[in-house]
């Protein structure tokens, strides 16, 4: 990694450090860049003030060929990266006649009537240039600092991204030499990370030393990342394919896509479609399924059956079985597949019914417990849940759960044990 | 704000660094940390490398009364927490015989069949106290050093949670004299930042000195926060409540409440249910309903018509309708209101159609047109909206302006008007 081009962010703000605002920029910039092929080195929050941001100017300038700030550049008092960063560079703040112009464009199209009070979006530093915003009034600024490079963007996520886009990565693209950055990334679904490490055993003790590798869990998914700067493709994509054959069935995409959206290309390839019917999951289940872009080429639709009345009357479980073995039950939940698939006319449907919490427990049906099922015409198959965590995690777990067991009946691959599961 | 004591939050992990994780726990500890009463100085990112940590430990030391790790403490070589802990204060690692007896009833515990592959988990710095973890294998530790405390914590945030909650928190309330830290919250949605803030015009330059105002955006919503350590509660509350009069109608909670809670509320107080009926946010608005606790009590069920055939089927939208006038029109959300009501049997019904994109757009009905209605037995009213953004922008955006159109019906308040939304 010798003459990697490196880089840090700067945020600026104290709705950041008291964790009123999470800091997703930062993440959205260190992928952005590191994608490109910069070595990150830090990230730093301060606050709102002079002294504050240049010493994070000062500290990150010192480890970084580019330094880029969020925040701090709005039209109100609090907003102190200008000043700060002038101060810093021993430069003047400027009043821009031409950035001046734009923004009375702006206010117009945004029927902010006085244009006069936000006038101090038009100061720049002399020397710098105005990155224009295309969503907000805040222009950004482009400072070129003894062969350094620093940046500075608005903190709203979308401004910030949309300045990137637009000006700050073309310019970086032409101003460094970047080497080339690859990435491969295995998702998988069900076991622990400590389980899936264990399946690796000491593999990655023997990847390459350009190599490197990482597990990042979420709530039942770990993704493995194997990436490097100029690595042979060749070689990362045989450790790639190694890893995944030893992780077997757990499995569900090489190509770092998200499970629904799995699930939706094999459905879309066997021009199969598919309805959810819903208890405990309360729609998220539908709604993982509709964040896929074209998911209406083979999802038709959703009852979420909150309340028992719903779950006879519209999916025909009977009262018998509801009244005698209760709503989160093997029968429900099978009943409910075969009842949603019969009213929307799917081939496919996914089921659940559990207690989602943190009331409705019971010692026989603690909170957690959750039954889904999942088939078609010719295979239905119902499994039996325990998930700890809050009512989000149930709730997450569940759906993305039932979304697995449809992706395992979909490939042939056997069941998931659910005494293993995280 | 003299003498308040200082803590800063230092994360360890290129996986931050470069965007495949984001930094949740920080804000969760920056919350958790000024809620509390702590001044929050910095939050620092650094690689997993031992010169790296040390450095973070000394920058953020010199600001700080407390300084909070998290991340590096698994079992792996790349682990580098503890090993440069021990470097920076000078004291040796040592193999605690207590945490290993922890350590294996852990892997016992979680069917981990050979503990010693984790044995480096009971390694402690001679001096500290291990913070034993509820949720994982990886125990905290809390050293004190010249008057200032560090506590290194797992980088899995429901790990590094329990073990804050259980053993961080109190132990930081009993050492610190920690001075009263008010906060109050005002919710808002439909209007854009810049439109909020006119509205108050330069009443944030009158507030007294001790008390800090901060806007807080995100889609559609503004959050204005006033806090302020050892304020008078009742000068706090006459701005809290001078504020949300001046900004009217477009407030709908006073104490920091999801808008799904608040109508939920009004609901249950009512002894009234709703159901919902939804295209285009496939489920969304359903879960933002059902992630609140006790949500059963008055929400009964959803039908997500993704398809027109369940349209018509299931809701009764006239065939004719969907053929003349479209899906995306105003008669099919009024049918589907008076449809899911129906065969739902709920008093108040909400539904949503439009088209979130990215494709699926017309001239006529370009991508980010909704339809929403709501209403009850007596009441039903329609709105066009145009959303900006993303996919998923869209579906969250309409979800929630749903939910807001029934908040204002249920309070008898004016709709808003579809062309001043942000």
């Amino acid at each position: 990694m010798n003459n990697v081009p490196t880089a840090s962010i700067l945020t600026i703000g104290d709705e950041v450090l008291i964790g009123r605002t999470i800091d997703s920029n930062s993440a959205w910039l260190g992928s952005q860049l590191s994608s490109m092929g910069f070595e990150i080195r830090r990230h730093l929050t301060v606050q709102d003030k002079d002294e504050e941001i240049k010493y994070g100017l000062k500290e990150l300038l010192a480890v970084s060929d580019v330094v880029i700030t969020t925040g701090g550049l709005g039209p109100t008092e609090d907003d102190r990266t200008k000043p700060a960063l002038a101060e810093f560079l021993g430069k003047k703040l400027i009043f821009s006649e031409e950035v001046w112009q734009w923004v009375i464009k702006y206010a117009q199209q945004k029927h902010i009537e006085n244009p006069e009070i936000i006038r101090n979006q038009a100061e720049i530093i002399e020397g710098s240039e105005p990155l224009y915003n295309p969503e907000g009034s805040a222009p950004g600024l482009w400072i070129e600092h003894n062969d350094k490079v620093i940046v500075a963007l608005p903190g709203v996520p979308w401004e910030m991204k949309a300045i990137f886009k637009q000006s700050v990565a073309p310019r970086l693209k032409e101003k460094f030499n970047l080497p080339e950055f690859k990435i491969k990334v295995i998702r998988t679904i069900g076991l622990p990370e400590a389980s899936v490490r264990n399946k690796l055993k000491d593999l990655p003790n023997k990847l390459p030393e350009n190599i490197q590798i990482g597990f990042y869990p979420s709530l039942i998914e770990v993704k493995i990342v194997l990436r490097g700067y100029d690595v042979d493709e060749k070689i990362l994509e045989q450790w790639h394919h190694k890893i995944a054959k030893i992780l077997g069935d757990i499995v569900y995409s090489l190509e770092d896509k998200p499970l629904a959206q799995v699930i939706g290309e094999i459905l879309r390839q066997r021009q199969q479609t598919i309805s959810t019917a819903e208890s405990c999951t309360g729609g998220y289940l539908a709604h993982l399924i509709t964040s896929i872009p074209g998911s209406s080429d083979y999802y038709l639709g959703t009852v979420v059956s909150y309340h028992n009345q719903v779950k006879s009357n519209l999916l025909g479980v009977p009262e018998e079985v509801l009244e005698t073995q209760g709503a989160v039950s093997k029968p429900t939940v099978e009943q409910m597949v075969r009842g949603v698939r019969q009213i929307i006319g799917s081939d496919w449907a996914v089921a659940t019914s559990g207690i989602a919490g943190p009331t409705g427990g019971t010692p026989e049906k603690p909170v957690g417990t959750v039954w889904i099922a999942t088939g078609n015409n010719d295979r239905l198959s119902a499994i039996k849940f325990h998930f700890s965590g809050s009512r989000l995690d149930v709730i997450t777990k569940a759906a993305l759960m039932g979304l697995d067991m449809l992706r395992r009946m979909l490939e042939d691959k056997p069941m998931i044990d659910p005494n293993k599961i995280s």
